[in-house]
């Protein structure tokens, strides 16, 4: 007899939402030469923030502060609402669990896309919710699918990311806005809008609407991935009663300095959607000499067309990690045709392009 | 209508386990000069620490190892078991809150000393449990009450906390290794050793023992507090576990690097250990001169015992306060006589030595 695990814990299967590139550089007994698989930004953050962070690291002898004022305060002004409507957390991955135990008792229904992202669903099952799929439509989530799901379910959240991870797809502002509309009152929508700097606009949404919290992040377009830092924008009232679960003082202390200062730098951020969009034309232009389309996106990765099913796909992968290129593909048919690359520096979209075609040939086989 | 919260969420009062020195300098308006009040350590983390993280500040835009792969292997190296004993998390306190998500189903039963530390009581009332309370003992806590309360109690869960938080006291090895033999086979206990660094003598406690999880800090002996970097000693079985739940992707890179440069300098931890006993005397004298007695320490604070009540205490607390000094004291009576006083640099005991003799005089009023 040992000591048991909780009800919920001791349901949970073995899994991992994702496999770092860590370990699979460490089974292959080689670094990647190019790292193009968790959408990070291979463009950097800000050298600002770099400064601010690199200043930060002789005070981290300090907690930071818990109640992050500053960087709530500087946030308030850059989206237009109250420091009163925003959470800082642990990156959105952090927020996302706060979100689900919030809100989700166990056996509550929980909408997402068959597809999405895999560390919702984690942390939905994490809290014993059930999970509901309404498939992609067109390679793209669907909105107004969705809250229909989950309003005919009684559902209590339902997610949808836009920009969409895998596939990069984008609604303009109108859709989201009608799906917006159309959520029952007591039903919470989390919009992941983790790349919605590379977006082309964004939807209006009420800040102090009860139904809708926004998750958005530094590990993206900021370039902070490895800082775990991000926020939520919602009511008061739901923002308010993330203290009573949330690690009050589990923001670090120089990923608070470097938000901060990475949001100052509006220059950079240009800069980096500059380097991020001519990436994605690099991508296309990868994949159309290999015989390959590529999915539109609003986001810093590229799903491109593999042509196949999910195992050739997987081949590719597989061959492009052989090469030391290291990237990701969706989870699900018929998305799982593709493969999914993020955008970084020609040197690592050069070791891309030099892997691709063996990798294909490799796949082919 | 608007979402509602979940079961337990929703019960939960509006509260937080501790406020933050920068909370308490916006309402004064001004900063503290000396902040002795969260035990962080003023002396600061190793250069080489420092060194370590900002260089990984640069390479902040890939995410943290997710595995924590390396930090692990060097952790198991130094406390000389097996990687496959050791979690790493975003801090005790985020450990704390998995292992209490991973062990107690609402209305199950944890025992913890009345007076222990509130951000554990945090997560315990987050997750439904149901706290029972075992005062302490001559200012101590009292392993083997505690553990007898949780045996009658038919407790899932033990806590305790050596060398203690927020009195300073420590218990010898044999005092903790005789708790560890009284615990029944199915109940877990927490052994909090977040100051073990500063301790005479650490337990002998066999790793693969299912019944005991220690928890160990980077915020205090190594002066990283910022960074949000802990770790966890158990059973296989039950470290494994907390990949059902845990923030897979959680911790921080740049902490990362700090700790495991922080791990590797044994020098500056020798000095900081120095550095925190001198600090320790020079309390207890700036203590006598005010004619106030201190409570042995084996952690980087010191309890003043002011002789009065909690309300006598809170007077000087706010005393200092007011004068700029930050401290915090003990939370319950007859330990909220005391006020406790972190270790730092000879300016920041400087500005406490001359900020108390008015402060007991104010609260003497």
């Amino acid at each position: 007899m040992t000591p048991r695990l909780a009800t919920i814990p001791a349901s949970l299967p073995d899994s991992v939402p994702f496999v770092g590139p860590e370990t699979l550089e460490r089974r292959r007994g080689a670094p990647f030469c190019a790292r193009l698989g968790a959408n990070e930004n291979g463009f950097g953050p800000s050298p600002l923030a770099i400064e601010a962070m690199r200043a930060a690291a002789a005070e981290v002898w300090k907690y930071g502060d818990p109640t992050n004022h500053d960087l709530k305060q500087a946030l308030a002004r850059h989206c237009g609402c109250d420091a009163g409507n925003i959470v800082v957390g642990e990156g959105v991955d952090g927020l996302l669990g706060l979100a689900v135990r919030l809100l989700v008792d166990a056996g509550d229904r929980v909408v997402t896309s068959d597809g999405g992202y895999p560390t919702f669903d984690f942390h939905v099952a994490g809290f014993g919710g059930q999970l509901l799929r309404v498939p992609y439509r067109d390679d793209m989530q669907d909105p107004l699918a969705l809250v229909a799901r989950a309003a005919g379910a009684g559902a209590r959240m339902v997610y949808l990311c836009n920009p969409d991870n895998p596939m990069g797809g984008w609604h303009p502002p109108e859709v989201i806005e009608a799906a917006v509309a159309a959520l029952p009152a007591d039903m919470l929508m989390i919009l992941d809008e983790a790349y919605v700097e590379f977006a082309p606009a964004l939807p209006r949404i009420d800040p102090a609407d009860p139904r809708v919290l926004r998750m958005r992040s530094f590990s993206k377009a900021h370039g902070m991935a490895g800082a775990r830092i991000g926020y939520a924008i919602g009511a008061p009232s739901l923002v308010a009663a993330f203290d009573r679960v949330r690690n009050h003082f589990g923001v670090n202390g120089v990923a608070q300095a470097g938000a901060l200062a990475a949001l100052g730098d509006s220059a950079h951020l240009g800069l980096t959607r500059a380097r991020v969009a001519a990436a994605r034309v690099r991508i296309a232009e990868i994949a159309a000499v290999n015989g390959l389309a590529v999915l539109p996106s609003a986001t810093n990765f590229v799903a491109v067309d593999c042509g196949g099913d999910g195992d050739f796909a997987r081949r590719i992968v597989e061959g492009l990690a052989a090469r030391g290129v290291f990237v990701r593909m969706p989870w699900v048919a018929p998305q799982n045709r593709c493969i999914r690359v993020s955008c970084g520096p020609d040197s690592e979209l050069d070791a891309f392009a030099d892997a691709l075609p063996e990798a294909l040939a490799g796949a082919r086989g």
